[in-house]
């Protein structure tokens, strides 16, 4: 293979970023820390927002779109979101630019300074809480279920594509309740609907779990998330979903008549997944031939490759497959013919396996005349020459084999990788090792720093319906009823 | 009717805002310019993004996604575009925000000052143009034909729902092509995908042309448009396709090596809808009554109210309408049955009235004996009573019915309101009444501005295959051979 692409062994890191750019997902831009989502990477992006639209509004929820600016007064109304958000964040102080006296260009106007600066969304709690304030009277109003599609800014220092830049695209769902119970079975409902994405659509398996205090949403009081392993065995949490309680409600003032006709302060929660996702795809799945797509999510399902020699040929060949491709479309199966001819047919088997492309076929005049085709899986790499009667049947079981055998594959590997820990130098030899710790923790954020801070190794979460059990903190030798999930992470 | 709409004839702009904030589309913010797109609005706005995304996708386009920020340098890079957008825009000067030492709060970093200024993109040609510098190189890279869906920020004093907005959501095509001829033509196939997209969908009658020096995009060669009829005569512009001829190619040095191995500059083009086409169906249906949705675009298609005293009654209309609607679903229309007890059935005919559902049943339990129903449509008002049997296959066509009745009725209205004028008394008569004036024009910008001036009127555009005839400017006398639209415009 001459693709170029580093060895994910000798620099995971390198290979991550060779397949983003080479597999033409998305590419560094000149304002620091933004990324440009290539086509491909952005067809990617399309599938997962369908999906989960789709999965949103089946559980209630509508679209709405709220200002991509916010008052910076706004930040501080939730003491503890503030310390979590209003950091770095994109600040607008002018709104006009106006010709350089001086020579050549445009400078800003100092005339022009807004009386309170904007802060560009790292998130949408605060605006959308203080729209709510006005849309929300009575209990009849509630639940209020609504997402949005949005861009959102966190300045960042140092970036990865897709991991964490500067500028990134998410949905962020916000929702408004009358009991803190339906709240909280919200948070639950829509990290089931992330965990279910994320299994049956990019073929990742996940651990549902909670965050400890440390790691929750800024403004929080519970955060809820999924977390996956990637193929160098360290942890990237794929979608988290925050019980809010009361808290935003109380900072932008709003309180909605009960059915006994008192004012109450309205439950919340919100919940997102972003472009990061993205990533996760790639890490999960890919090798040193390029990316691995799901089938699920993959832009291009299937591509047929003709090997020809004259246009005649290459024409006999498209007929020949014309009706394969209808009957492939008609099943909702995208598929392209490649009539290419300034290509020669390995440079293009290269090019598919590093775009993911789940299944390719290969057809010559040799397979013409005896009614054969071969077929490349992307995820095994096998190889086998088939009847090309029934061929559209044959594809749709296997796209449906291949999305199966990702996930299977994913989960296990992720299951051989996760290692019970029981005691402190087991943990910091083990921790070296790719992969998660299961061990106990004594349930203090003291612990829990001080782990990070000698093993760079955070909690990922405590499993939902965790098994409780006694035990010894794997650091304090406190006491400790349940084991918790460790990894570094992404 | 109890809704507190603003009659139409009485106060036109008032009617407009009611039903944009009665009709649930949209609110205002707390940032000044910014509106809230409320979930019905988003709907619209749904069905309008997926009806183009195809057509652009039908038209070998794909999506991509560039960064929301523009180093402040890139505006100056194309003198004319730099005129008219560099101006007023929102300008991020610094990246953090720090606790106030002084009190509450947080304040802006002074430490964390930005080197150069990011503006928030007013439209995206600059920071594209210099990101397809690196995409493309030769002519094998050609035509680069790519739309990004996106957010976008003028700095608008004037504000008016959807109309004119400080952040408006929108589409922007981009495309690159090896001759001007392509361009050319890449840059009027993207007009007809937007007249048909008017006709078709927004059942919305447009005018193609060309606009005037004066009125072209700042940076195009040529803007072509379409132009339509508001229900007060005046004109809104409802979509702009530029041809770029050369000029962000040299300003950010995009060449490529033609056939002949010669390096030429690319040719471009750019292309754009948004949000505002809300605006444009609102003002082109609806009445005093509220909105009228054409079916293509409606959230909600069919509305069925049950009338009912008990909640056994309710159970029989709905046991007995549930097979219609699953037929409906079928066919892919969109239908709700309206179960709520908390509302007076007149109460819920106003309420979808006002929102604009095209159809709506209703059965009471007489009707359940005699196997009828009352079917209304939302475009005539009319209501009768039908068989229910077969009542699906009926809705089906009454759909199409609607769809196509909308579109004449604005088509009449607007071609009864097109006026020849051939003197500048006529002219100065006639454009006190609703409607566009078909006149000829000298073809100067001295006249265009003069008469602009004088009427508040502007030439919307010069209609593409407009009749070539001999005859004197309506203001000048000068000579001209042909007729321009002038009119008052959104």
């Amino acid at each position: 293979m001459a693709k170029d692409i580093t060895s994910k062994l000798n620099d995971y890191s390198q290979w991550y970023n060779d397949l983003v750019i080479k597999g033409g997902l998305a590419d560094h831009s000149s304002v620091r820390g933004c990324m440009v989502i290539k086509p491909y990477g952005y067809a990617i992006w399309e599938n997962m927002r369908d999906a989960l639209d789709k999965a949103f509004k089946e559980t209630g929820h509508v679209n709405a779109y709220f200002p991509l600016f916010i008052p910076k007064s706004f930040l501080s109304k939730e003491a503890s979101h503030i310390e979590g958000f209003a950091k770095e964040c994109a600040v607008v102080t002018h709104y006009r630019l106006i010709n350089d006296p001086n020579g050549k260009g445009v400078i800003v106007d100092p005339e022009a300074k807004l009386e309170e600066e904007l802060i560009v969304r790292p998130t949408s709690e605060t605006i959308i809480w203080n729209t709510y304030k006005n849309w929300i009277q009575s209990y009849r109003d509630l639940p209020l279920l609504i997402n949005q599609w949005a861009n959102v800014v966190r300045w960042e220092m140092r970036t990865r594509l897709f991991l964490r830049t500067a500028e990134f695209l998410w949905q962020e769902g916000h929702t408004a309740h009358a009991t803190a119970k339906e709240a909280v079975e919200e948070t639950e409902r829509m990290l089931d609907v992330y965990a279910t994405f994320a299994e049956e659509f990019m073929a990742l398996p996940v651990i549902k779990g909670k965050k400890t205090p440390n790691e929750r949403f800024a403004g929080a009081l519970d955060t809820y998330c999924i977390e996956a392993m990637m193929g160098d065995g360290q942890a990237l949490q794929a979608g988290t979903s925050h019980f809010l309680g009361q808290n935003f409600a109380k900072a932008f003032d709003v309180q909605f008549l009960n059915k006994e006709s008192k004012l109450e302060y309205v439950w919340a929660t919100s919940w997102g997944v972003s472009t990061r996702l993205i990533g996760a795809l790639i890490m999960a799945h890919s090798d040193d031939d390029g990316l691995v797509m799901p089938p699920k999510l993959a832009p291009l399902q299937v591509v047929i490759v003709p090997i020809f020699k004259t246009e005649e040929e290459m024409n006999k060949l498209h007929e020949k497959c014309a009706p394969v491709m209808k009957e492939l479309k008609a099943k909702g199966i995208s598929v392209k013919f490649d009539t290419d001819d300034t290509k020669r047919p390995g440079f293009k088997f290269a090019e598919y396996e590093l775009k993911g492309v789940p299944v390719r076929l290969a057809m010559g005049m040799r397979d013409y005349e005896a009614g054969t085709v071969e077929v490349a899986r992307r995820d095994t790499k096998e190889k086998s020459s088939r009847q090309f009667e029934g061929i559209a049947a044959y594809i749709e079981k296997l796209l449906v084999d291949i999305q199966q055998n990702i996930y299977n594959k994913a989960l296990a590997f992720r299951d051989a990788n996760i290692r019970e820990v029981n005691n402190w130098d087991e943990f910091l030899k083990t921790i070296e090792q790719p992969g998660f710790i299961s061990a106990h923790w004594d349930g203090t954020s003291e612990t829990e720093d001080k782990i990070k801070e000698l093993t760079k190794a955070t909690i990922r979460c405590i499993p939902l319906n965790n098994p409780q059990q006694d035990g010894v903190c794997v650091f304090s030798g406190k006491p400790s009823k349940e084991r918790v999930i460790f990894a570094r992470a992404y």
